[in-house]
Order: structure tokens, then C-alpha cells, then sequence
């Protein structure tokens, strides 16, 4: 992966980053919503694993957080893997996979592998997210 | 959506996006490989819509639009809808949704919206998509 050339001030953003993303998943394994949003800019724009298509703006998004997580069993977490992260000046991008963790085996979430790709604008000092994007590969219903 | 402060050098660079990814487009209309990869730097990181659930590096994904462009019908294009650029320092990210034009409405691509997103990095002053995730939301079989 392409990374930016490092430097004090870019591995510090990168720890910031990689700070947020940690603080994120333990919001969500705490179904804490507040804490959840409050790292999402006003104006984001979310392509989520399910419908709908686009949620645009922190109202909608967190309209949908507050309909999701209690579906979510209390033991859950996420388990990531191949995070990427590049910065330069006020903006960062971020990938990574990951699966559910703390579900019972049966439950269909349980076997599936997640994408996401996240972005990130710092403003006034503050890192928020403008962006998020996750899914699964689409399977043409035939071979499903 | 939160836009970087618009300056010339700013303006510039979105510009400069805007134009990579209508010339991808039209590459991609074109069926041109060569022109289409152009714009990959090598190490690309694609969740792609469908299956594999990760590609990594250009040389498997030259692989996958070689396989892939064949099966896509002589006149058929995408229309893209809420195309949203930000860029700082040598970093960019865009998002926006298509779909396709010019193939026979029975075809399911012809009904279907497709949510993308890129980032790209400006090494040696030259633009390269270092990421992309194109995706549809997923049903569930049990809804389809």
C-alpha cells in the first residue's frame, strides 16, 4: 500500500487515526450511541452494508445506529484485520475487514466477513468522519 | 458534505480528480485495459462489488477487468449521480453512485444503483487510485 512518507507529525496523525478507529468499536460493543456518533462530522455520508442505499447526514445515521444496535447481542465485538491507513494534511483514509466476534455460530452474521472504508477531515484539531463505506460482496442471487 | 477551504492550489487538485475519474469512465466505456490502469498505483487495495472479497495489488486487478469487460455490452456507459470530492495535501477521496446506460432493460445490472468509493494519492505530482470499494447494500437472501 502506498503510505505517506513518514514523519513526526504524519505518524502522530496516524495514531490519532488508529486512536478513533479503537475508541469507534468500543462504542459500538458498548451500544453506546452518543459516543458512537459523536466522532461523525454533521455531514456525513454513509454507504452501509444494508439498505438504504445512502444515509446522508449524523441525524439519519443516527437514526439507524439507534434501530441496529439493539439487534446486536449483548456479548458482540468486531475483530479487524488488514487495516491501511494513509494521512496527508487534514484529511485520512482508512480500510480494513472484519467479522463479529461474541455471536452464537447459527447466527448468519456470524460467517461473514465485512469491508469498510472510512474518511476523515480534521477540522479546528478534530478529527471527524465524513465517510463511511461498508459491505459484503454482492452474490448474484442464483448462486446464493 | 465538509469541503477543504477552496483555494486556487485546492480548486486545482479537485479539478485535476474530477478529470481522473471521467477519464476512467470513458476508459472504461472504451474497454481500454492499458488506459483503465493507467491510473492504478501498483499497489491498489479493490473491494469490488462482487466477488473475491479483497483484491490487492494492480496486476490482479488488470486480472479482474480482463476477465470482467468482455461480458459488458458494446454500448453501454454509467451515469453518475452525487459525485463528492474532498482533497488536502497530497491525499483525495471521492464518492459518488452510478448506474448503467445502454444495455437491455432485462439485464438485473440495468435496474441496479452502485454506491463507489476512491481515494487517491499524488506521488511525483501525478494522481494514482490507490483504493477503491464499489458495492451494493446487501438483502438478505430471505428478501430477495
Amino acid at each position: 500500500m502506498t503510505t505517506t512518507p513518514i514523519t513526526t507529525t504524519q505518524t502522530c496523525d496516524e495514531v490519532q487515526i488508529r486512536q478513533l478507529i479503537t475508541d469507534q468499536a468500543n462504542a459500538i460493543r458498548a451500544k453506546d450511541v452518543d459516543k458512537i456518533m459523536a466522532h461523525y462530522a454533521p455531514n456525513v455520508v454513509a454507504f452501509d452494508v444494508k439498505p438504504p442505499f445512502q444515509i446522508i447526514g449524523a441525524d439519519a445515521w443516527r437514526r439507524m445506529w439507534e434501530a441496529c444496535l439493539p439487534c446486536m447481542p449483548a456479548s458482540s465485538g468486531t475483530e479487524m484485520q488488514d487495516l491501511n491507513i494513509n494521512v496527508s494534511g487534514d484529511l485520512a483514509i482508512a480500510h480494513w475487514t472484519f467479522h463479529f466476534t461474541g455471536i452464537e455460530s447459527e447466527h448468519p452474521a456470524a460467517q461473514m466477513e465485512f469491508r469498510i472504508t472510512a474518511s476523515y477531515y480534521r477540522s479546528q484539531g478534530r478529527w471527524q468522519i465524513i465517510h463511511e463505506h461498508c459491505s459484503i460482496p454482492f452474490m448474484p442471487p442464483e448462486r446464493i
